[in-house]
C-alpha cells in the first residue's frame, strides 16, 4: 500500500498510468452537462444521453415508472412463457416431421427404419454442432451453473445473449427429434437469463448503476418462471426454483416471483387458446380422476413403495449418468476420439436410440411410436391397463394402446419400456446439446407408478364402500405420484409433488404424493448426490458448498488468504491532489477512509461521486462558488441532495488524455474544471459560454490541490459490516449473500487491511474448488441435522491468540507495553 | 467502564456485588463433579444429572439421536393434529347443545329463543373469565404477536404454557358458542407455543443451550403446523406463515416446515378416518366441480371483479375491526365501563348476535341456523342455487335451503346473510376471547363469491362447447376463489389461494383463483394496512416495522442509543483474579477480549466454559496440573477440546456465599478450586478422597490469582460480525434475523465500546414504537418498490465526518496530530 505519502511515488510504482500523472494545464478540458443521474453512473457511461427523442419529462416518466420491477416482471413472464409456447411449435414439427416420413414409407421397411433414424441423427447434429459454435455454454441442463451463480461462483459466459440463442435453437431441435431429453431444465436457464437480461436492460435504461449482488435474486425468479413457461405450474415453479437454486429466500422476492411465474404460466396456457388449439384454459396434462373416495387408506403403503423404487432407481440413474458423463469427458482413448470428433457421439447415440425404438422393430414392445408427450398422457390416463386393454369394445384412440402387444402382457412391455427409457434417458442426457434431465426422470417415474398401480390393481381387490359404491384403484395416480417422486428424489427437491398438482389439475391426491417424494428423496439423498450437484462436482464448477454454518469447514480458507491486500484509500490529511490521482488511476466505486496513514483505523468509505463532487466544489472558480453559495442558501436544508443534482460536478475518464482548447469560465449550473486528464463534458449549446482559462487560474488550481479534502460536506458510509483477517470462507459467502453485499473491507483490531468484492470472493471458491472435492449438503442432511453437533463447537471459527495477533503478538507481547 | 485496574474499586461502584469480593479462604468450597455438557450450559442449571435412571449410553443416544430435529417436529405435528380434532369434538358438542336444546323447546317459540341464546352467552363468559384468570395472553388471534416476536420484538408471557392452555380451552368455548369467530389464527398461535415448548424440553433433554436466535424459526414452523392442522392444507399452511410471519426463509426450515405441516395435516385427517368419521382420507371442504371444461375464459373478467369487491370488503373489514377494537380500548366512559365489568362486552355482543342469527326471527332470511362449517359446505356446492332451489325434486338434505325463503329471492337471503355476517363478524373479533378473523373473513368472501357467481352464472348464457357439451358457470368455483380472495386480502397475503385448493381438494381453478387473490390483494393494500398490522398499531406492540433497507429509516435510532455501554471485559494484561470476579459477578455467556485497557482495540471474544477452564487450570494443584499434563500429552492432540472434558473444570455461582468446611485435595478428574464464592460441586461418592486445603495452598493460590492470564491456550471467537455506532436500528434488527445472532459487539474505529444482545434490541423497538407510529411496510408495497427509489440513496446509512468521528474530531482535528 502506498499511503497517503505515496501520491508523489504513484508515477513510478504505476507506469502505465503515469500519463495521467501530468498535471499540464494545457491539456484539453471538455465540458459537458452532467446530469444527477450520469453523477452516479459508472465510469465510461456517463454524459451520454439515452432518450434524445424524448422530453425530460418523458425520460423522467421512462426512468421512474415503466421501468419498475413488475414491469420487467411482466415483460420477462411473457417473453418466457412465448418462447415456451412457440418451441412447443418447433418440436412438434420436427416430430411430425419423422412420423410422416415414417408413415409415407409404409411400403417399405428400410426406407421406414431410413426415415425414423434420419431426421433425429440430423436434428441432434445440428443441435450439438449450433451450440458448440454459437454458444457453448447453452449445452446440458444450465440448473448446475445457476445453482452455481446464485450460490456465490461465478461461470463465464453463462447468462450471455448468445448462450440464449443457442439454447432457444439447439433445445427446439434436440427436443424435436424425439430423443428422451428434457425442456424443463433449459428453460430454468432460458428464464435466468432473460431476468439477467432484461434487467440489466432495465438499469440501462433507467440510469441506474447495475448491482451483481442482485442476480441471484433475479436468477430464482427467472427460474421459476422457466418452470411455470414450461409446465404452467407457478406456486410449483416458484418452490422448486427456490429449492434447487438458493439456500434462502426473502418475502419480497416470494410476490415477485409468485407474480411473474403465475403471468408466466397463465400466458403459456393462454396461447394455444388463442391460436384455436383449446377452448379454454386447461392444466398441461389433464387428469380426470374421481374426486369422491380417491384412494383406499391401505393404498398408501403401496404409495410408499412406489416411493422406494423411485428412490432406488434416481440415485442408480444419477450414478448412470455421472458415469456415463465422467465417461465422456475422460482420458480414455475413445473419450479423447469422441471429443475431437463432435458429432460422431451424438449421432451415435441418437442412432441406437432411434433404431430401438424403430417401432416396427423392438419399439413395438416399449410404445417407441409415442412422443414424450403422448407416452406421459398415456401413463396418466384414467383405466386400468390390465382390464382396459383386453375389454372388447376398446377405444383405439387414446395412447395405451401402443402397450398393447399380442403377444405378451402389458405388464411386460411396460417393464421393458421403463426399463429401456430409464438406460436412453441415462445416455441420451450426456450428449452435448441443450437438454434437461427432470423430464426423463418424470417419464421413468410416471412409468415406474403405472406399473405399480396397475400391480396393485390387481392385488387389492375393490371393497364396496360408502353408498354401495365400488371404488377400484386408480393407477394413473400412482403414475403422477411416481412422475413426482422420481423427479424429485433425483434433484432432491420435494416441491416436484407440487408441480404435479398443478400439471395435471388435481390436488385429490396430495398425501400419497408428498409421502411418496419424501420416501423417495429419503432413500435417493442416502444414496447418491443429486444429478445437479453430481454435473458440479464433474464439471469442477465454483460451488461454494461449505455454506452451512453449523458444519465445521473443511478447508480453512480464511478472508486473509483471498482479499485484496494492495488497496488505496484516503485519510483525514489526504491532499486533494491526491484524491484526483486517486480518481484517475482507481476504478473503484467506493474508497475506503482512514485515520491516518499511521493507524490505519477505518473509519468508513466515500461513494466516488461524493469523491468527485468534493474536487469538483474546489476547483470550481470562486466566482462560481459564491454562486453556488447563494444557491444553496436560498434552498435551505438537504444541501447534500443539492451537492450530485444542482452544485457543479467533476468527472473523471481515466486512461483518456485529449490536449486542445481550454475552457475555464463556466456557467451557474455547470463547472470549470478543465484539469489535465479529467475531462468533463458540457452540452454543446453551453459551450460557446464558456471562455479560455487564463494562467493564474492554473496556479491558483494548484494552489487548491495542495490544500487537505475537507470532508465534512461529505456522506461517509461507516461500512456497517466488514470482515475480519480470520473470517472463514463460507461465512464470507454467507454474508454476503444474507446481506447483499457487493464488496466489504477487511480490518484487523479496527485497521484497514484489505477488501473483499464479489471478484476476490469468485475467486477464492474457484481455488477452494480446485483443491478440494466438491462436498454438497443436499437439504435433508441438513433437515436430520443433529442437535448434537452443534455442542462441540458453537463457534467454529475461534481460534487461538497467536493467529488472532499473528506475528507481531505472541505470549512475549503481553510483557512489552502496548502499541499505542 | 472500570476496566483493569478497576478490580480493586469494583467494590465501591457495585455495593450490591461487593460481597463477592471477600478474599476470604474460610469459604466452603462445594465440590461435585461437573461433566462436558454441564460445562456448556448457562450457570445455573450445571451439575443437575438428569437422566440418573439411564446408563451413560443411554443419556448419550437420547442426546444424539432421540432429541434429534425431526423427532420433535414429528411430535409437534402430531401433538398439533391432535389438539386440533380434539377441539372439533369439543366446539361439535357446544353447538350441538344449542341445537338440541333448541330443537326440544319446539313447542314454544321463547322457549326456543332462550335456548338459542342462553348457551351461546355462557360459553362466550366462560371463555372470556377463563382466558382472563389463566392466561390474558390467549385473547384474540395471537398472530400480531407472533409477527411481533418473529421480527426480533419481545411479547412478555405470550408463548407460555398458561397462555396455551387458555388458548386451548378459551378457543374451544368460543368457537363451541357458534358466534362468528375463526380457529385457524388461534392454531397459528398454538402451533407456536407448542414448537418453543417442545424445543425448550428437547433443549433440556439434550443439554444444549438454548438460543433466542431460534426462535423465529420455530414460530415459522409452528404456524405452518398449526394452519395445516386446521385445514389440512401443509402447501398452503407453510407458505401462509412465511408470508405473514416472516421476511425471509431459510431452504432448511422450508424442508422442515413442509415435512411437519404434511404430517400435520395427513394427521389430522387421519384421526375422522380412525374415529370411523369418515371413509377415507378427504379434504375438509370436499369439492366435487367438474374437471373438464372449468370455466369460460370469459369468466376471468367476473373473477377479477370479485377480486375488487373483496378487495374493497376486506380494506372495511380491517377498518370496521380496528374502529370496534380501538373502541374498546378508548377512553370513552362507556369503554371504561365495559372494561371493568370485563364480562358485560362478550355477553352483551353475543346476545345481539344470538337474537339476530335466531332462525325463527331475523335469522330465517339469512340461514342462521347454519353453522360456519355447513355454512361454507353450502357456498361451496355444486349447484346454481338461482335454479336449484326452485326446482321441484328440490333435495333437502343439502344445507343450500336454508337460504330458501318463500317470499325472497336467493339473491336477498345471499345479500342479507353476507351482510350480516360482515358486521356481525368485525363487532365478534372484538371480544377478549381466544379467536381469529381469518376464517370469519374467509366465509363473507365465500358468501360474496357465491353472491357473484350466481350472478354471473344468469349473465353469462352457457354456450354449447367441444364434444357438444353445454358448460354452465359452477357459482361455487366463485365462493372458492372469493374465500381465498377475502381471506388474503384481510391479511395482505397471497397464499390463501393454495390453502383453499388443499381445502377444497381441487386446483381446477388456479389461475382465477389466483387472479382474484391477487386483485384483491391490490385494492385492499392501497386502502388499508393488513388485519394484523392494524392490531399490532393499536396494541402497540414492539413490531420493528422499518425492516426495508430501501426505505430511508423514519427513526434515527442507531445503535449507540441504545447498546449497553457499562461492559466488563477482559484485556491482555488482566490478571486471573480479576478474571475471577469478572466470572462471579458477570453473567454473560462471552466475554469481550480487548487489547489493552488504553487501546481498546476488540480482539474477539471468548466464552465463559473456555474462561472457567482457564482459572481452574491455573488454581489446580501442581501435583495435579503435572497428571493433568501427563493424561493431554498421552492422548496427543485436541488438547483444545480435553481442556473442556478431561480437564478440572471450574464452576461459578454468583449471588450464592456459602460458608464451612474447607475441601482441597483433588482426585485426578476433578478439581481443587475451593474459593471465596466459587462453589464447585463434586459428586457425593467422590467427596470422601477429599482432604483439607493446607495454608500454604491459599498461599500459593494467592500467587496464582495475580498472575496474568495466559490466552495462549484458548479460543477466541474474532467477532466477525460487529456492530458499529452508527448502525441504524433497521439494520441491526436486519442482521440479527439474518445471521441468527444473540449478541454482537459494537466498535467505533476498532474500539469496543458496547454489546447490543437481543434484550437491548426488544428495548430499541419497544422504544421507537412508543415514540412513532408503527408505519408497516406490506409485501405488495414492497414488490412494487421504486427503482427510482435506490437512486436516491444508494447507502442510506451515510452519514457525515463529524457525526462519525464523534467530539473527538472534527474540523480542527485535521491540523493536530493524529492520535495514534
Amino acid at each position: 500500500m502506498t499511503g497517503e505519502a505515496g501520491d508523489k511515488g504513484a508515477q513510478q510504482c504505476q507506469p502505465l498510468m503515469s500519463v495521467c500523472y501530468t498535471d499540464d494545464p494545457e491539456d484539453e478540458g471538455q465540458l459537458k452537462k452532467v446530469g444527477t443521474e450520469q453523477n452516479k453512473s459508472p465510469p465510461g457511461r456517463f454524459g451520454r444521453n439515452k432518450f434524445r427523442f424524448l422530453s425530460p419529462q418523458g425520460e423522467k416518466f421512462l426512468a421512474l415508472h415503466v421501468m419498475e420491477d413488475w414491469m420487467i416482471l411482466v415483460l420477462l413472464a411473457v417473453i418466457t412463457a412465448f418462447l415456451s409456447w412457440a418451441m412447443e411449435y418447433g418440436i412438434e414439427l420436427g416430430l411430425h416431421t419423422t412420423l410422416w416420413l415414417f408413415e409415407v414409407a409404409h411400403s417399405n421397411v428400410f426406407l421406414q427404419y431410413l426415415a425414423w433414424v434420419s431426421i433425429p441423427v440430423l436434428l441432434i447434429c445440428f443441435s450439438a454442432g449450433f451450440t458448440y459454435l454459437v454458444g457453448p455454454q447453452a449445452a446440458g441442463s444450465g440448473i448446475p451453473e445457476i445453482k452455481t451463480i446464485v450460490k456465490g461462483g461465478m461461470v463465464k459466459d453463462h447468462l450471455s445473449l448468445n448462450t440464449l440463442v443457442a439454447k432457444l435453437v439447439g433445445l427446439t431441435c434436440a427436443l424435436g427429434s424425439g430423443m428422451p431429453l428434457g425442456k424443463e431444465s433449459p428453460f430454468v436457464h432460458i428464464g435466468g437469463i432473460c431476468a439477467v437480461q432484461l434487467n440489466r436492460l432495465a438499469t440501462f435504461l433507467g440510469g441506474v448503476k447495475e448491482r451483481d449482488s442482485l442476480t441471484p435474486e433475479l436468477l430464482v425468479i427467472g427460474s421459476a418462471v422457466g418452470i411455470a413457461a414450461c409446465f404452467g405450474s407457478p406456486v410449483g415453479g416458484l418452490l422448486y426454483s427456490i429449492e434447487v437454486a438458493s439456500s434462502f429466500l426473502m418475502v419480497k422476492n416470494y410476490w415477485k416471483g409468485y407474480f411473474a411465474a403465475t403471468i408466466s404460466a397463465f400466458v403459456f396456457r393462454l396461447l394455444p387458446v388463442w391460436s384455436g388449439q383449446f377452448e379454454t384454459i386447461t392444466p398441461l396434462f389433464h387428469t380426470n380422476y374421481r374426486l369422491e373416495f380417491p384412494y383406499e387408506l391401505s393404498e398408501l403403503l403401496s404409495f410408499c413403495i412406489l416411493g422406494v423404487l423411485s428412490g432406488l432407481a434416481s440415485a442408480f440413474l444419477v450414478f448412470l449418468t455421472g458415469t456415463m458423463v465422467r465417461f465422456i469427458r475422460g482420458q480414455s482413448r475413445f473419450a479423447k476420439f469422441l471429443a475431437k470428433t463432435r458429432l460422431v457421439y451424438p449421432a451415435l447415440v441418437t442412432f441406437v436410440i432411434a433404431t430401438l425404438t424403430f417401432p416396427p422393430g423392438f419399439g413395438q414392445f416399449m410404445a417407441g411410436e409415442l412422443t414424450q408427450r403422448e407416452t406421459l398422457e398415456a401413463f396418466f390416463d384414467n383405466y386400468t391397463w390390465s382390464t382396459h386393454l383386453t375389454e372388447d369394445h376398446f377405444d383405439h384412440s387414446d395412447h395405451s394402446v401402443a402397450w398393447k402387444h399380442p403377444y405378451v402382457s402389458v405388464f411386460v412391455t411396460l417393464t421393458i419400456s421403463v426399463v429401456m427409457k430409464f438406460f436412453m434417458s441415462a445416455v441420451a442426457i450426456s450428449m452435448p446439446v441443450p437438454c434437461g434431465a427432470f423430464v426423463p426422470a418424470f417419464v421413468i417415474g410416471a412409468g415406474l407408478g403405472r406399473l405399480v398401480g396397475e400391480v396393485t390393481a390387481v392385488v387389492i381387490p375393490p371393497g364396496v364402500h360408502a353408498n354401495a359404491t365400488t371404488y377400484a384403484v386408480v393407477p394413473g395416480s400412482y403414475a403422477v405420484a411416481g412422475a413426482a417422486a422420481m423427479s424429485g428424489a433425483s434433484t432432491h427437491t420435494i416441491s416436484t409433488a407440487m408441480i404435479v398438482f398443478e400439471l395435471t389439475g388435481q390436488i385429490s391426491y396430495i398425501f400419497p404424493t408428498i409421502f411418496c417424494v419424501f420416501v423417495a428423496n429419503m432413500v435417493s439423498q442416502s444414496l447418491q448426490p443429486s444429478l445437479y450437484e453430481t454435473l458440479i462436482r464433474i464439471r469442477k464448477l465454483p460451488y461454494p458448498s461449505e455454506l452451512s454454518w453449523d458444519h465445521p469447514p473443511k478447508s480453512n480458507v480464511q478472508v486473509k488468504d483471498f482479499m485484496l491486500k494492495d488497496l488505496r484509500y484516503l485519510n483525514l490529511r489526504s491532499t486533494y491532489r491526491y484524491l484526483r490521482d486517486l480518481l484517475l488511476t482507481d476504478n473503484l466505486k467506493t474508497f475506503p477512509l482512514v485515520k491516518s496513514t499511521e493507524s490505519m483505523i477505518l473509519l468508513g468509505s466515500v461513494e466516488r461521486p461524493q469523491l468527485e463532487s468534493l474536487l469538483a466544489q474546489q476547483l470550481s472558480h470562486p466566482r462560481v462558488k459564491e454562486l453556488g453559495k447563494q444557491t444553496s442558501t436560498d434552498s435551505g436544508e438537504d444541501e447534500s441532495q443539492k451537492d450530485s443534482s444542482d452544485k457543479p460536478s467533476f468527472s473523471t475518464k481515466p486512461h483518456k488524455k485529449e490536449r486542445g482548447s481550454q475552457d475555464s469560465q463556466v456557467p451557474l449550473k455547470s463547472l470549470a474544471c478543465a484539469d489535465s486528464a479529467a475531462v468533463v463534458e458540457v452540452d454543446i449549446d453551453e459551450k460557446d459560454t464558456l471562455t479560455t482559462k487564463g494562467v493564474q487560474t492554473v496556479e491558483w488550481e494548484e494552489q487548491q490541490l495542495d490544500e487537505q479534502i475537507n470532508f465534512n460536506n461529505c456522506k461517509i458510509d461507516p461500512a456497517s459490516i466488514q470482515l475480519m483477517e480470520h473470517t472463514s470462507l463460507p461465512k464470507v459467502i454467507n454474508i454476503f449473500s444474507m446481506m447483499g453485499l457487493d464488496q466489504a473491507y477487511v480490518t484487523s483490531v479496527g485497521q484497514l487491511v484489505g477488501l473483499v468484492t464479489r471478484q476476490e470472493l469468485y475467486k477464492a471458491i474457484e481455488g477452494v474448488v480446485k483443491v478440494h472435492e466438491i462436498t454438497t449438503h443436499p437439504p435433508l442432511t441438513s433437515f436430520r441435522d443433529n442437535r448434537g453437533s452443534r455442542r462441540v463447537t458453537d463457534t467454529p471459527e475461534a481460534t487461538e491468540l497467536t493467529h488472532l495477533l499473528g506475528d507481531e503478538s505472541g505470549p512475549s507481547h503481553r510483557a512489552e507495553p502496548d502499541d499505542q
